[in-house]
């Protein structure tokens, strides 16, 4: 038991691990190219090595915790054990190839639950959603009403970015990134020349709340 | 009269309000899509409910006021009371009908009117516009300058962008989110080969203006 | 004498000027659209009369200034005398009509003579731009040095966007506001597989550059 | 020696130095249109000559360094004896034409060197670099993942953006630039209508490390 404490806490091993994540994600990243026949195998054959390590590594982890109970309630433990387990399963149905590929890609993730510094990145992203809050609901309120207006009045127009309340949402996403926004805006402007307010409105409320949103995250760093 | 103020300020009945107002906004939401009859028929009852619901929620809050001289003076109230009211005014009529689903959707606005960080949100914005208004009025002057100029010099090569005053500001918007704005620029670069000062310095302008209004935003927020 | 000052520094006469000013605007905005033959002699004696009393303030501000010699050493001053003096040369060829028209649009700049509030924001914008210079400087070498490569690789795939480095720095500038970029990068990528590294290292660095001066500019207006 | 020494701190020297820099960045630009034979035998001289100031004040500043050793630790001046050296190599080949070129744009990047100011805010940057570390990896993981998903899934609908994970990295990099994204997301939601949840995410994910990279470099800045 004190020789697996030893591996763990090891500074060696801790790099191997992350070597072990790399060679996942280069595995995973050759997976998008044509390969040749012998050069699949081998990726199996990685894979399956890859696979065995994740529940070994996993193991140690759980073996060397002193409190068992503590274990689970790191949400990255949960993370890395949901990981490894969902690609135990054995999948061999060509529909499902492409699930067992898309779950392996999640171990890529292992490289953010392993290292500390990007642990406290996502961390600090983590804490400031809810203090954001107001500010993503007050956003979504703004999308909701104008997408309700949107879709009464320019269904006729164009039913394809405004058919329903969830298509136009989608539709004022993209205005609000500015992509091919005046596009729509001269289409609606036909019908009702003065649909630009509509447009010029949603966009000075959505920038607004998005500098509430900045600002907001901003002086929680600060504070930090 | 005790008892109606009791319900005013419990917390039930607060939450009531809220949940009523999220089933408006759901079926102003459902509208958008295409319903069947029954549904339909559904959502007209639905909707007279809500109407007496913010009628008889609308008349406690007036009736448990002490003093109602101050009640119109909070435009959060004056706003409720508006929305109530047209929501009242039956409209029949296939043409008003559109206005009557635009007055409901209003109604999802009273989300903003009832939780009170929401509330604290857009008086924020409400109280630094006046702040903001000279840097408004100083980016109106450079867009009705450029749009000016740009309609004397451009209205011959392109009317439907530069024809006059008021669609070169709304094409000087379009330049402003940089969408497409090269091919505008390359029009005009054709007749007028330093055409691309016009822009450049249009860009250059109003970022260094927008730039201004942020940082008054940011000191704003930051001085609270 | 004395009532010339008394006059000068009278409010009621000071939001005469802004109205004038705004009543020159309105008159401009109003010459873009096609007028009838009336309101074209209407905006002629209008003209005329905004003229002569661009000429009539201008004198009493000069008349009232103690030390005549100061009068010209406030840039504002010079810009209203320049403004007036030039609007006063009578155009009548329709060639010239163009210019005329022109020059009458910067008497809207008044306006940010004559508002203090307005003043101040340009004179920050003056101020402002000398302490930039180094970070202006160092993304005009990027764009330079890019526009020359950019030139030098592409000019054979596509003369218009990289024919020289003038037309070049005009391309970077599009690719910088991220406009139809990607169209460019293809293009270039057909002959050059790798030629996206000249495109992200571009954007890198003038954003870098672009973040730097932003940073500059706040940290300016705090230091106030 | 002394003499060398009064030369090389002499105001004048340096000027002339910059001023050298910048005739040869003139040549460069020049060079990108087509000019006459006359003009063209002109710039092969100015080129000679450039080449051998260059080595002149290189070898000037080697000489009056006191502790030779100390010279090469400056990365500026690697960098100078790099530029140096490669434009003495003689290319005559066509082929290496563009090469030789391309290495003289090069020696714009002096100006970089010899004005203090900019080396600083170049210093600035690669001091940044380090710190912005992690941000930069989860950036990366980011970009990978969504990139090997996005081959997995989308690789049949359109082979040109998503055919292998190099190839739809810089898909992603241009919906990050918000670059005709729209376009890219309308085809694959055809096949997989819930597919906007995997652009949505990632836009969220992107601009949430982009923030916190911007807000990292301003810390920095803030802190000195
Ligand atoms: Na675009
Ligand atoms: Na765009």
């Amino acid at each position: 038991h004190q020789k697996l404490e030893a591996l763990r806490s090891h500074k060696a091993f801790e790099f191997f691990v992350i070597f072990v994540i790399i060679i996942s994600a280069l595995e995973i990243g050759a997976k998008t190219y044509d390969l040749p026949d012998l050069a699949l195998s081998a990726t199996q054959i990685l894979d399956a090595f890859i696979t065995l390590f994740f529940v070994f590594e996993l193991a140690i982890r759980f073996i060397t915790e002193p409190n068992k109970k503590h274990f689970f309630k790191s949400g990255w433990n949960v993370f890395d054990t949901l990981v490894v387990v969902i690609s135990l399963i054995p999948i061999n149905d060509s529909e499902m190839a492409l699930l067992a590929r898309l779950v392996r890609v999640f171990r890529v993730l292992r490289m953010v639950s392993i290292i500390p510094e990007l642990r406290v990145l996502i961390n600090s992203l983590i804490k400031a959603l809810p203090q954001l809050g107001y500010v993503v609901l007050l956003l979504f309120i703004i999308f909701y009403i104008y997408a309700a207006v949107g879709s009464f009045m320019f269904k006729d127009i164009n039913d394809v970015l405004w058919g329903n309340i969830a298509i136009s949402m989608l539709t004022l996403f993209r205005i609000m990134t500015f992509e091919d926004w005046t596009d729509i805006q001269y289409e609606t402007m036909e019908v009702y020349p003065f649909s630009w307010i509509f447009y010029m409105t949603f966009i000075f409320f959505t920038a607004f709340a998005f500098l509430n949103m900045v600002i907001g995250i901003v002086m929680n760093v600060m504070e930090e």
